[in-house]
């Protein structure tokens, strides 16, 4: 995660006071996006409230921007950190038509969904309309 | 979920202002817990920023409570909703030595772990235990 940012610059959404936004490569699951901190940080509870707060805004906004981008019947909203403890969320619209649907996104194996940079251009520039439109609108 | 609160009281952990706290009955992974709201909702940008943020002070609260009480490696903090869409945040501390480590908790099906009630009754003090402690230092 650390270096997620600088090496995918193609991925990139939006970078926020606390979290850069970037969508996950292998879009298998259209809008799948990860939030993730600024800071080298693993669990909640090492972060002062306003901290954590503030950074829970963040990540409602890109879910909401998502939801309104995609019409997704949920999102997922997950935070782990089993192998890269580096805070970061996946959030990843859900749809009842996905393969998966309705169990969790990891319950079985997939092969990546790969977009030609054209794709991923566009699919980023209509979740940052929405991000924009998020923003202007609270 | 609706009805959990009231069908389980044998795994109930805590009643806040917001959620209630409610051990999962499978312990495959030790210390599994389950906040849910007391409202029925679904989505985080469907709340406004103050129930937002006091939801998830208390998700904090029990999460920093299950790293005290077990010492995991991880918090895994997960708000699905795809099969119930009731907002229920499934908190699990994940080790290392865990038999799906560092995989999420979905990615294999696994045998429930069902504990005897006094065993309940113990894992259940400790995390309320805790839980008080950590609202006493807040």
């Amino acid at each position: 995660m650390c270096t997620k940012w600088d090496d995918e610059p193609e991925l990139r959404i939006a970078a926020f006071e606390h979290c850069f936004v970037l969508l996950n490569r292998d879009q298998f699951f259209p809008g799948y996006t990860f939030v993730f901190t600024r800071s080298h940080v693993t669990e909640l509870f090492h972060l002062s409230p306003q901290v954590r707060s503030a950074i829970m805004e963040e990540v409602n906004c890109v879910a909401a921007a998502l939801f309104n981008a995609f019409s997704p019947a949920k999102i997922n909203y997950e935070l782990l950190g089993n192998m890269v403890p580096h805070m970061h969320w996946h959030l990843v619209p859900r749809f009842t038509d996905d393969p998966l649907w309705p169990r969790p996104i990891w319950s079985e194996p997939h092969e990546p969904v790969i977009l030609s940079a054209e794709q991923y251009r566009e699919r980023i520039g209509i979740i940052r309309t929405l991000l924009e439109t998020q923003k202007n609108g609270a």
